[in-house]
């Protein structure tokens, strides 16, 4: 691609210095007690994801005439909400093409920021197909949600932001989709301060940029599956990859686990919310998955923009990954007294009761047994086996 | 009581300056369209909450003599972790009273921040007289939650920092439970610009400032009920009731269901974790509570400690206030295709099945018939009406 230059980062943050929220680094203690974690909570900047920074910059370079045309995007997510706004806040029309099984909540937050919605029947590339033969129609600007110069240095400035407020920083660990978010940062770290490390974080399930890295060249994967949806990207862009070739230390993989605990850390310890796509980088950190020992390293949290009811989900999966949710499931002889005397063993080992099924009649107990599945609130693991090994000590049997 | 000074709180900012966190203020759009509502995120304070300001200015004002004893005090929640952070950091003792079924989580974080935990079986009640007693029997020094001058002085640093970032603010509105936030933030802004408004909010289920500012005498209630457990308070202070009524213009009430709305409403729109206390300022805003069309308001969200069970509850029983999750029950005739025919309606109808619950037999329903229970997710309530009269329309009985 045409060679980014540092000045164009420069010129962007100009742009968006009274357009963006700047969040300031929050220090954290409990991330990775090893070294000294710090967050760039970009979930806290407007419509919840750092992909305004790009959408916006990258529309306020647009020509008279081209603007008079209006801008296009694909996008379930955060990209659209980024270009709405941009769009909106520059007068000019948007019109964003969503895959039609797209999540109400994210249809409505898009059109409330002043976008045209057009939902289109299948997945995120039959709305992508729509989009270009849209653009062509109409003369559109298609304003794509990371492969292009512009929308990256917009990204870079969050580069610029963490080593203007930090400049003893040692390593800066990013989320990676399509790589936008990495090259800018990466971009504008290593051209002002080489020394930093830059650390990219994928998700398992969706590893297409790690995997073109350790190729030598980009990589499609046919699938993608993650919790953290907005970094599953079947496919590096040509210009992204390029750059990460060029700036990146190393990009590496966090399991679906690790990100919803990672999510529930962030919640409870910092009263953030992150999406799995902005979490990663946390549980990059959290799990040691890159060398920051004794390290001063900022984690870029990339958005917040979570459905409540994933987030639901996701809050009872890292209970569970971290041992504070357990269910146990205790066959009993089916005569009075015995639930009562499960749960005072339960409850004198200190662990909560939070929900009880007391099922006869299973296809697998005896006929005159019964499968007691007791949910509890737990401390951690080792405080599992304590109240499995009470249950056992007290004379019951205990599957798993 | 000894007369609070101004220079108190401006020795506390002082003392607190390198201590606490100085969460800058966030602006709001969507919170209410009619006002410019502006969050100071104490949630994000360390500890989650922003009473380590005050145990910390009072614990750093002990004598060595009384630092050499160590302190003591009361606490489920908040002010437990606040005075332990504040006695550890000032290298000193702190013991801590809860009654002995306090969360785990609460527990936890407590110890994790260097204090000796006392668990006291009974209720809260139970663990003050505990308190009482050790305090008496060792020499500690009782750090008060609420209604100490000292106390109440670094709560006042939230007003400053809130008049130093904001010198045109019209009105302030502070969560209500004992009176130590509201005491300081009034007693502070009052003195400096005695024109902006400071604006209280309780929960209705313990509105014991409230109704004791009507009645010109402090009340004690038999009972409190709210999901806002942090400001369950059953009776006022004797300093805070005195400079309520002093300082502050008025003290409003809001209901569960409104809190609920607001937690979910932080999360979604601002990615922000606050607990039902620290989210009642924003419910007032929200609900119209306090007059603030066309001005400059600050929402005092302080604090985000709350249990990652009891949100899960929370953010359900928000979807459901804004009518964006709905439970229909259909009454079937038990034959075949019947429930894909109901599915196919609400389908068509842009709502989003969430759950299926299918019940033959239910005690009242014809023998022949069964009962469906669909969880939808919905737009708003309106749609919620649209799907009802679809089913009907396409001959379903469908209940309420």
């Amino acid at each position: 691609m045409e060679q980014l230059n540092i000045s164009e980062v420069y010129k962007a943050a100009e742009v968006l210095q009274n357009v963006a929220r700047h969040p300031k680094l929050i220090g954290v203690t409990k991330i990775n007690p090893e070294a000294q974690v710090y967050l760039k909570p970009e979930n806290l900047q407007y419509t919840g994801s750092f992909k305004l920074r790009g959408a916006y910059y990258k529309i306020s370079q647009l020509s008279d005439e081209e603007k008079s045309r209006g801008v296009i995007a694909c996008s379930a997510g955060n990209h659209a909400q980024g270009v709405a706004l941009g769009a909106t806040h520059n007068g000019i029309k948007s019109i964003i093409c969503l895959p039609a099984g797209a999540p109400i909540s994210k249809v409505e937050a898009t059109k409330a920021l002043g976008a045209e919605v057009c939902l289109v029947p299948g997945v995120y590339d039959d709305a992508y197909r729509k989009a270009l033969e849209l653009q062509k129609e109409h003369g559109y600007t298609l304003v794509h949600p990371f492969d292009d110069p512009l929308v990256i240095a917009g990204q870079g400035t969050i580069g610029l932001e963490i080593i203007e407020e930090m400049p003893d920083v040692d390593a800066v660990i990013v989320p990676v989709g399509g790589g936008g978010l990495i090259s800018g940062v990466a971009f504008t770290i290593k051209t002002i301060k080489p020394n930093v490390r830059v650390y990219g974080v994928q998700a398992e399930g969706a590893p297409s940029m790690a995997d073109s890295l350790k190729e030598g060249e980009r990589k499609k994967l046919d699938s993608v599956s993650t919790i953290a949806d907005g970094i599953a990207v079947k496919e590096p862009g040509i210009n992204t990859f390029e750059m990460c070739q060029k700036y990146v230390d190393e990009i590496v993989t966090v399991s679906d686990d690790e990100v919803a605990a990672a999510i529930l850390t962030l919640i409870e310890q910092q009263k953030l919310v992150a999406e799995g796509a902005g979490a990663v980088s946390v549980a990059a950190a959290m799990f040691n998955k890159v060398p920051i020992k004794g390290k001063k390293v900022v984690c870029i949290v990339s958005g917040g923009n979570i459905d409540v009811t994933s987030l639901n989900r996701v809050i009872t999966r890292g209970l569970v990954k971290n041992g504070r949710d357990c269910t146990v499931t205790v066959i009993l002889s089916d005569k009075p007294g015995q639930l009562s005397k499960v749960c005072s063993v339960i409850g004198d080992l200190g662990a909560n009761i939070l929900a009880v099924e007391h099922k006869r009649n299973s296809s697998n107990t005896e006929i005159n047994g019964c499968k007691l599945h007791i949910e509890m609130e737990t401390r951690n693991q080792e405080h599992i086996e304590q109240v499995k090994k009470g249950l056992r000590d007290a004379g019951f049997q205990v599957e798993n």
